[in-house]
């Protein structure tokens, strides 16, 4: 079943949209539907060498740009290309929808269209974060910004299944994010999910901070959307920082210029790590239907990652995963130890 | 009057303290008081060359260890080197104390001996962050992590104070940590905090995120000690991250080996802008003292900047600025516009 891409998402739309969308057509063996306004996209499809890639261009009359408010834009533009390409995953015309555009925007987006998995209180936006030994998923990033300790076992539920299914971790280590690692640590949120996460079947570690998280030593974190937000654009401001504060340092004068250029295949592993075509795109988990939001700066590379990504996550059944574990988490009587 | 300093304090206590100590005491021309076990302290400071510079050594028999827990080490050990060195304060025969000991500890400690200043709910712990431009004091990093509206007030006033004393920054811009820059973004401590800050005579700026405070755009932001401990903790992981894989990678090949080298200077610049010695201390704000607490890992030379922030915070009357500041915000009847 084919997979619906949004032409319009990305920063440099239709470009990167149309490149990828002929890469994954051909790689992965599967029909990519590009939903986007014709007028833009359809003379740049043309002009493409599409290599007789199963593409097929969806009109999608209105265009949601980067300088409109998700929510408002969305309303004011019922028929952009992220309402009418997560039609095509209602209807069950295609099997997944992978989108470039503002992640707020596809969240509400889904929600009105797809509505929640049954069962699912509030979902989360997750991120996946590069760490020394591989990946952490994270959730929620920002769109619960004032939670229930309930909210976080879901979130819990459903990070577990992703990593298990999409990263191919057997029992994934799970961690509630807080100021210290004892379980004495927290604040009136964390004392109260605690418990709740030791009752469930997941493998819960207790809670983490972030050295957990970048050394690798947590497959799935969670916490309410404020703390994760305010976490992950520190951690992606500090990280512009150093790597700027380098780059300058480097190029102030001509031997550390040299040894720069030297160096260069170190820093190149560096930036792969922190590269949006390495981790692809974000699930939005706990939406009753496959949707990737990719980074808005992705280049065709992480237009086909992401792709690759839904293309996997349909193959594993991710949502039938999901479905099954959140309603084996709401229908499950607590161990007595 | 003399500036107190714990010899029991940094991860290889005392030797860093004792060079520290003397280095200070004759640069500054004050007489600096170690407090400390004797049998510990008393041989290494007369094998030290101390250039018969005024140091003068007070004894407290208990030593709190790495591994103490702060609360009931501070309970257990009474006697203890903090404890001694801020009574020294608090019967007015020292004017500052410093200590690169447990931060959580001394926040305990300093409570009990010195209490807080009139006026102030819950004294915030603070960290003084590095950034593109200069330095930007957040707090609270970890005292309280449940706040109430009214506490991050008082946190903006005396961030704001210690920025304009001790930074030399005539009107400190006040951020308040959140998930988007928008007035409408937050949760609902920054939703309650938000007025309140607006109708303090400070400069407050609005609602700011990680981007802000790593460019420089901001010089003092307010969060609760959940948040900001989660912040701190998840921006140094990240950072040794980045710069332990870049080490690595330097290493993997001759070549980068020689690029790394060469690029050295480039290197030692990002380390200087990390290293503990820069920013010397962080203040315990709104304990009725001068009370720094340095890094764990701090050496004589950071040991010495810490020594000389407090010389600075009393040469400035840090504390007399500290109370008239928050008795002032007290009394104030908002303006109204």
């Amino acid at each position: 079943m084919p997979i619906v891409l949004d032409a319009m998402g990305s920063d440099r739309y239709p470009d990167p949209e149309i490149e990828g969308a002929i890469t994954a057509a051909l790689e992965l063996g599967e029909e990519i539907i590009l939903v986007g306004n014709e007028e833009i996209v359809r003379p740049k499809l043309e002009k493409a060498n599409t290599r007789n890639a199963p593409v097929r261009l969806v009109h999608a009359p209105d265009v949601l740009e980067m300088t409109d408010k998700p929510v408002e834009g969305a309303r004011k533009k019922p028929r952009n290309s992220m309402a009418v390409g997560m039609e095509l995953i209602k209807s069950g015309e295609a099997s997944a929808f992978v989108t470039a555009g503002n992640t707020g925007g596809a969240n509400f987006i889904a929600l009105r269209t797809l509505g929640r998995i049954r069962g699912v209180s509030r979902p989360p936006l997750t991120a996946v974060f590069p760490t020394r030994k591989g990946f952490c998923v994270v959730c929620d990033i920002g769109a619960n910004v004032d939670c229930r300790p309930e909210f976080l076992v879901e979130f819990a539920v459903m990070g577990s299944i992703y990593a298990q299914k999409m990263l191919g971790i057997e029992r994934p280590r799970v961690g509630l994010l807080s100021n210290g690692e004892e379980a004495s640590k927290g604040n009136q949120l964390v004392h109260d999910t605690y418990p709740l996460l030791e009752k469930t079947r997941l493998n819960f570690i207790g809670n983490v901070e972030g050295k957990e998280i970048f050394q690798g030593d947590v497959d799935v974190v969670v916490t309410d959307g404020f703390v994760g937000n305010v976490m992950l654009k520190s951690v992606e401001a500090v990280s512009k920082l150093l790597i700027d504060m380098l780059t300058e340092q480097i190029k102030s004068s001509p031997i550390t210029m040299l040894g720069g250029l030297l160096a260069k295949p170190a820093f190149r592993k560096l930036k792969k790590m922190m590269a949006p075509d390495e981790v692809g795109a974000a699930p939005l988990l706990g939406i009753d239907g496959l949707v990737f939001v990719g980074h808005g700066r992705s280049n065709a590379r992480a237009i086909y990652s992401a792709l690759k990504l839904a293309h996997q996550a349909v193959q594993k059944d991710l949502l039938g995963a999901l479905r099954d574990a959140i309603q084996q988490e709401l229908s499950s009587t607590p161990p007595t130890e």
